[in-house]
């Protein structure tokens, strides 16, 4: 199984595509699609929509797993996280491929086994998971690629897509 | 001039298109996209998006001008609000038509003269202005009619497309 793990943002939006077999994980790609903050914001929901539908495309996963999004303090950007949230979202069903969310709470049991895990501890076991040499840079990579983990060893989580 | 407007949600998007010429609006159609409540949220986001393609290809507007969203207490429904709004947003950018934003304070003082005016009152001058025996419903549509309204009269509305 193919895996697209998503970190949903409208400057970064973290990726990470892993192929799990059941037992191990193998990474195929990582990076990250960024727009400039100096765009105006519906030219940047265009290219994060563009660039999705072009890695759907090329790795053609079998299933995208995707952040839950929560408030927080700063209800603006929580605003322009959900509009591109939407785009992301639109460019899955689009390429017809299942679409998974996962709370933090979530991906840090299934990753390091403990809810309540620290961020540099999720970055390490997803390190480690993966056998790679560094963690991932920058941290929205690497919360892709956890997110990834997350649905390749649960498959429970809500599939909001309906396929 | 052919003006968009536009009050977006998940569950129903309000949409009205006017024909201004500097003096005096007319109609050329309104109504609402609407999404089933029981149908997955990805597939709700992509109703909206393929309505909103077609009603910017049949309608070629020259302008399109939508609420900006702000915090309120239901954060969840924000959210989902902001995700619909992004899908709506990236149909206007695929379709070349700018975007303009309005607060609810602007539409207020563009259509009735009076930033606290109650929303009745908005609803009754939309149909006045308009020439309409009745308030279009739902709120939606009456709203959208509402935004294309304020654009008409201000063309000053922050664009957001970079057009």
């Amino acid at each position: 199984m193919r895996i697209l793990g998503i970190d949903p943002g409208y400057a970064i939006v973290g990726y990470g595509i892993l192929e799990y077999d059941g037992f191990k994980f193998r990474p195929v790609t990582f990076g990250a699609i960024t727009t400039e903050a100096g765009d105006e914001f519906v030219r940047r929901l265009k290219v994060i929509y563009d660039d999705m539908t072009t890695l759907l495309g090329m790795y053609s996963p079998d299933a995208v797993s995707i952040e839950k999004l929560f408030s927080n303090t700063n209800v603006k950007t929580v605003i322009n996280v959900a509009q591109a949230r939407g785009v992301i979202l639109l460019a899955a069903e689009n390429a017809g491929v299942p679409v998974y969310e996962y709370t933090p709470l979530q991906v840090k049991q299934s990753v390091v086994g403990y809810g309540r895990a620290e961020k540099p501890q999720v970055m390490e076991m997803t390190k480690n998971i993966l056998g790679l040499k560094k963690t991932p840079k920058p941290d929205d990579t690497a919360d892709a690629l956890a997110l990834a983990i997350c649905h390749g060893h649960n498959k429970t989580g809500i599939e909001i897509s309906g396929r």
